[in-house]
């Protein structure tokens, strides 16, 4: 059994790992970590986790928790992480960060899109980015995973493949972007309240948002750009919230490059995620819904050129909760211990 | 392997019956039965299974069923069931109804609440009502299982240790209960299009709904009532519909006898449901939500007396399509086959 | 023109009561008072208000705004109006007040359920309680209203005629209410979030909900019971939270004193609102839903008798931000100031 | 009083026409047509009209209506309007249509994304196109009028003065809209019901949605185009459902011109919208969102610059039932029967 820790436990991803690790054949919890609730227990903060889960919350002490963990959770505000990894950490433990700490390779636009001093750059180059499907190999022999943002997810692997296969012009990219509430977090705020987000949708952060250069980062890889050496992909992406619990949907818009079919980008999304467990590739002309892939670790992709304007659409939906943040979080635990990768994970949807 | 044919399987509750099947280690479905969608795929009726369900939807022909199924689910309009049911089918099979066909103990109950002439009257003796909690060791001999109804199923075991224990005055109990919507059906109709039922709370069915004499038979046997000889519990059992996809919560009222405590209630609760895997009990003052068993099998329930009215307010809470259809018709199924109550239904609440 | 300030402008109830009186033809607000936000323009806080208002948010020195305005409302926790009520203000201006300072004739009983002490108790006497529909005459020539709450408006109007009728066992009233989240206010705490209301039901302040006694006193003066002297109907009253933003539901039970019919029952609501504007009866078998009133200031109300058990169920449904605050508030105005008392307020219910 | 029949006026768009109209000062409304419902009590169809509505639902007779009637609002189904207008009506009464059947001035057009032979060619070139604050001086003096969709009236108000002024590469447009599932109306369908659409988020008629053309038509004009001629504005518009009631939101994404500041976007929507009643401009780098506009004539409008890709986000947000629908169709008759333009639309959004 892998013993894993979370920091973070109580909010909204933490929990979810906590969901998603509790029925993991492969692994236990040994260390609910909570700031906010440290000493109380844990089913008392979340109440569906009566008779289920007996703990009480600890503190975030990660040098004590790296002696009794093979792998730990930060699902922490960004900050936390780089301020505590260390050596001495990763020798005895696996790390796997939700947060953006080491997610992005330069630390100069790390500094400028989250308005921080960054505590360990010197381990930023050895952080694997998790994206499993691009990433996998790499991902195998790290100690330390930045594992990506939700909306950053599904956004990259919609348009990974238009990108890898230079399908698109790369400058013409637009993400319009819609998440369910999960996504702003537990924290007691004012525009969270119930009767602020229901029955309304609103853009945020436009142009501004955090997860915009995350997707530049990757795309610019798959483009086989000089990132590091200041060669990127800019794209104009725009989150949306909306009245919902769960789920993001990315509508992707694209310029098709000459001469460019609706079946050669079938062919594209066919030869990069044709064997994919956790992509489903719903073919041309047929988009996801949020609700299909709900409770599961699932990303459904479709898309459709616009022979009129020569754009290609393609959407991408998954749960931000699980392939946007623990369900993938869990997916590179699995490869991280050598199981296979869909252990814990063969979650159905759940609808309605 | 135990070999599932599900009748009614493109309703909710049947899909949430396919859900929990498919994730049920002992069990496959050889049959998605669909009356609607016949020779349609049935992953084109519900999307979340893409790539999960590869089979198409096949008709009602219970006969062919029966000798390919261990078990036939009917998750089907009342009167379906009674109209097919037949000792060619039981005796090779076993058959789980959804439908209220066969929960009544009295004809002229059923014919008289349902307005259906009850079609198989010489099977409703056989039928063993399937409230496992209860019934657990009448159901594992049995061919024909009632699968209890969902706001019945709170409201009994809310009330039945109350009951069982003489504790309340059987002329007092009134039942307030609120279902979401999964409850109303999958059928095309205006009262339930999402900006009807959106922003809004409504009563209905009130003094008539069809749950009633389910919940006052039962409780009558629990009284020790000669129920068939004509004796019964009344109760006043109010449903409302809440803007919400699921869960159920029933809110009961009762005039306590004189002298009964708190205490004694929660021995009383302690008593009957102590052991039990899907009964978590809150303990006095301690109110259930719906949000904490979504998407799970339990059943949690809280009470409090008030001794300025004499009153116990009890309250139950399930997830109406798990525990109150599809989870306790697996939970039927497992008792009937031999195997762990809770096998393929260590589900956890799924949150927010 | 009616001058009027605002205390709690800034509160959902303080909020409706601007939109309300903007579209009032009579009134024109001269203070928004909000201690959050004071010096802050207000269509900041409530962007609907953008180009609309164009005020800054005042402060609460009442004496100030006793001398400008000709009526002053308090939307404000409890225990804030009766701190800086004085003569002072009295002489110059009329006060409304939301909260429940005034409601309660009774100190002990004030005091026992809000554990406040109570700051003013000598205008206690003096305020009258400002149910329009019952209490018209006195309103008429008050200084000083106390507001009724939002779920007291709908169980009060919802059981009145029947307890004055005395058609009704003044011992078996059990009240099971149910409202939409604005209900709890703009506080920011973490059981409002959106993904903590969103997608359930749950009941709160089971037995201890403030606005029991202020049912109660108000139905034993309708019994005619010497309330003051220690009399008093004692009943159930069971608040639910509904994930909506507005609307009351009050579902309503009692035993009906022997011989009572349906058509009695009838005759008792016509009795006593066959003339009101703002209560609709639905008559017996109809039953009102909140999204029918979303808006108004309407209260609709439908009864049924269940001759199997003796009781009536008899229901109730309002806007709680209109008739069970904002608007009855402007409808007490009205009264105050020799208006129609429809004035502003003949608002169609929004749908949907 | 302008007397005012309705044809439609039990879909969603129709019953808002019946609550702006009723609170009109100037219009009363004569008819209630309603092909499905014809003979029963408008009241028993919206209960909201309880004791507010007392008249019957009538058929669809227009040469009839247009005797009695003012004014004739169509809020049917594509089609309709076009295969009953003729010179008799159009002598009697003025005709505002809010079908798509006179919006384009193209049959070609009209036949190639509507699927439907035009019944009423001749009609078209005489109908004025309803977008009030484009087209207020051509309305003043029409007969017929095709009222706006809404979601083009958001897209094209948000983009007009942006093409109108040159700033912007007219083949870099791209609409995302988000609607409320009242724009879907009110017919019985699947996909429509409270389960499909509550916690979920999907896009529909992308590259195929019928107000793409509308919204290439308007902007062609704006931007000096021959449109009759064949030239013509092409964008990508893609509309998603939004598990709300009311609202849409639409983000346009455009190409900024060489050397266009966001000041110079600011002053070119001053320049059209700084007089504008029902449109609020917000600035720059603040956003609509449709709570703020939910229940009112508004549509609010923000937009940013973003310097790394040259382009331009710009937001509008409106309900769709009012500036999206019957408020427009208000507006029109407004401007038609020379009233100020806001009679009757002086509505302060409701929030929460």
């Amino acid at each position: 059994m892998i013993k894993a820790g979370i920091i973070g436990s109580t909010g909204y991803a933490g929990a979810e790992l906590v969901r998603l690790l509790l029925q993991h054949p492969e692994a236990e919890i040994v260390w609910y970590g909570s700031r906010s609730y440290t000493g109380q227990k844990y089913a008392d903060i979340y109440r569906n986790m009566f008779q289920i889960v007996d703990a009480d919350c600890l503190g975030d002490d990660l040098d004590e928790l790296a002696k009794q963990a093979d792998v730990i959770f930060t699902a922490t505000p960004q900050g936390f992480c780089a301020s505590v990894i260390g050596d001495g950490i990763l020798e005895n433990t696996k790390v796997i960060d939700l947060s953006a700490d080491f997610r992005l390779k330069r630390v100069d636009v790390y500094e400028q899109w989250y308005h921080l001093t960054h505590k360990a750059p010197s381990y930023i180059k050895e952080a694997v980015y998790g994206l499993c499907e691009i990433n996998r190999d790499k991902i195998a022999g790290a100690r330390l995973i930045a594992n990506p943002g939700c909306y950053t997810t599904t956004s990259i692997l919609t348009l990974y493949p238009l990108v890898r296969e230079g399908l698109i012009d790369l400058k013409s990219i637009i993400v319009d972007a819609k998440s369910g509430t999960s996504g702003a977090g537990r924290g007691a705020k004012v525009p969270n309240l119930f009767c602020e987000v229901n029955e309304s949708i609103k853009p945020y952060g436009v142009t501004t948002h955090r997860h915009t250069p995350e997707i530049e980062e990757q795309l610019s890889y798959a483009a086989g750009l000089d990132y590091m050496g200041g060669e990127s992909i800019l794209i104009n992406f725009t989150p949306h919230l909306v009245p919902m619990n769960r789920g993001i949907l990315a509508t992707c818009y694209a310029s098709l490059k000459e001469g460019v079919s609706e079946e050669r980008i079938g062919e594209a999304y066919q030869k990069y995620y044709g064997n994919e467990t956790f992509i489903r590739l719903l073919g041309a002309g047929q988009f996801p819904e949020t609700r299909w892939v709900e409770g599961s670790n699932f990303v459904d992709i479709g898309y459709k050129v616009d022979p009129r304007t020569g754009r290609v659409i393609a959407v991408g939906a998954l749960d931000n909760l699980v392939k946007g943040a623990a369900g993938q979080a869990v997916q590179n635990m699995n490869i991280l211990f050598g199981l296979p990768e869909d252990t814990g994970l063969k979650l159905v949807p759940v609808f309605p």
